[in-house]
């Protein structure tokens, strides 16, 4: 018989994103969205944006936004890279960084696209599981053999962090490959690796506006190492897509980044209501890792997660859960405004007493 | 010795995107680009777009522009595929189509993308050679073996629309692989194969904003083609990114949609353009492919490309100019408003006589 184009096909199984609802009403703590809007200098940015500027190509080095990006993290422009989101500086960087054909490791409970890319690029993985109170076994990350290592700190869905200490253990450890540390909830109080770049080229920091910046409908995400590492990365990406990143989405990163005092005030908003929240939930009969991010790992001790998210469900509060051994029975639930958690902590403490 | 982290790098050689001039008084004819701004739909819809909801993710099926699209070409939903630009679209089909370990075919002379890709994904490939008066040798791309099968129609740098019937006979001949014609250039007066995608279940079409839309600047490329064909690479699209095209990109390329009297007004002053500068090449001592597209591949008697390049830009007038044996006696000249036209003529009249 003869061959058909559907043998040639690369089939994979698709990758389905946390839900967005369609009703407005629904109080949304599903996908660490920021609840705040961006900085307003974002809004200004729009309001004057040059739209016949749109008929020409935007600047494929990004140039204005490495630049601001420079300026606000003190790091030379050729240790920067940037991408249309965390997701695609990840994904490069596996193209990148991960095709020895050596098993790249991960943590067994972590972000869910690190295996995804794996399959979709033919990379070998293990996961190095996480101990029992979800901490990173560190020592299981430094047998100096992996083909790679990528390690979201603070951890995602745990939102723990495993200190700078612990993290320059296993990049010391690990001349042989390179080590991502996928920092995309960094800014709400875990330390940065970044001091660390000049010390050891490889090392690889990504960070995104998605979650801190409050811009996540932007898709901007961004990398930092050595200058290597760097090159590497953009010479695959450039042989990939010369211009992914819009003009209007550099403006408005040069923007948000403009405005520093909004930043930290935001930022300093939701780590005060974590804690409170923290407090809530612990006084509900929750317990969770000591998250340093912008959600909270919860689990109760007597009521199942899935019966919890589906009562809030119903009550269109929307909180994640995730299957999977070690995680069916939390529930993660990002932090949202005052408002927004006094409605969640309401809710709670009506259903758990009914039962 | 130990191993390094730099050797398990993909390493490949960085492509370089059509430069993009700092100085404002430049007549830019050198990357296809629109000469006018994109419909006043735009601009209006960034005057009033909710900044607020740059905080939450974008919609990842795009549904909205998906819908417009739909609207506009009288394509159902499920059969159009939307990407951050034509090369994200392409690159995405190929890592989806051309996987099979079979050479895929393009032809000798064409977007210089298309080998890029392949080295990238590791595709094999072989070139079909364009006949001596550039047009596509349709028989070379008949044999019913390929691995995969892209050709631009218009193609470029020629311009020359090769015809509905003569890539009907490849489509057909090719039931063993999937076939892309890439119609980035196809409203400058070509006749898009869109029709037989309900026939023929392996035809993939691409097109993009960039050119005929004038939204380079926003990076917006689509696909259309049976179910089946869109389905297979939206899955490999989502567990690759979900999130790739933000929120006001697609705001942008609604708005765009809306206003089609203003694109067909666009379109046939381009055409018009078109024609008039082929008559004044002629008149000068040109010859050149008969263009569909918004760009003129043009060859002096007497004078030596490099040579007339040089003294173009010398005199702020970018066109583009290729290396490679067939081409490098050529040069790719965009279409730009009468008055860029006429500044390019009046210059080419007096530097041609002065020799």
């Amino acid at each position: 018989m003869m061959s058909t184009w559907e043998e040639k096909v690369h089939k994979v199984t698709p990758y389905t994103p946390g839900e967005q609802p369609k009703n407005q009403d629904v109080i949304k703590l599903n996908t660490n969205e920021n609840p705040y809007p961006p900085a307003p200098a974002v809004k200004k940015i729009l309001d004057s944006v040059d739209y016949e500027a749109l008929r020409k190509y935007p600047d494929p080095a990004a140039a204005g936004l490495i630049g601001a990006l420079s300026d606000t993290y003190g790091v030379p422009r050729d240790q920067i890279f940037v991408g249309v989101g965390s997701d695609d500086v990840l994904a490069m960087s596996f193209l990148t960084f991960f095709t020895s054909g050596e098993k790249i490791l991960f943590p067994d409970v972590t972000y869910s696209f690190y295996d995804v890319w794996a399959d979709e690029f033919r990379i070998p993985f293990d996961t190095v599981p996480l101990k029992e109170d979800f901490s990173i076994d560190v020592d299981g990350f430094c047998k100096g053999t992996a083909g790679g290592i990528v390690i979201p700190n603070p951890n995602a869905p745990t939102g723990l962090d495993a200190g700078v200490d612990a993290l320059e253990q296993i990049i010391r450890t690990n001349p042989q490959c390179v080590v991502i540390i996928d920092e995309a909830y960094v800014d709400f109080g875990a330390k940065s690796v970044l001091p660390l770049i000049d010390k050891y080229d490889n090392l690889l920091v990504t960070q995104t506006f998605s979650k801190s910046r409050a811009l996540a409908g932007s898709r901007i995400g961004f990398a930092f190492g050595s200058k290597k590492l760097i090159k590497y990365l953009n010479d695959v990406k450039f042989s990939f897509n010369s211009y992914t990143m819009d003009y209007i989405t550099q403006q408005v990163g040069m923007a948000s980044l403009s405005d520093p005092d909004y930043f930290r005030m935001r930022c300093l908003e939701i780590i005060n209501e974590r804690e409170r929240a923290k407090k809530e939930f612990t006084r509900l009969g929750f317990d969770f890792p000591d998250s340093k991010s912008n959600f909270l790992f919860v689990h109760h001790q007597s009521k199942s997660a899935c019966d919890i998210f589906a009562a809030l469900r119903e009550n269109n509060i929307f909180v994640r859960h995730f299957d999977g051994e070690r995680v069916h029975d939390h529930l993660r639930v990002t932090i949202g405004t005052k408002e927004q958690m006094n409605a969640l902590f309401d809710f709670l403490e009506k259903y758990l007493k009914e039962d």
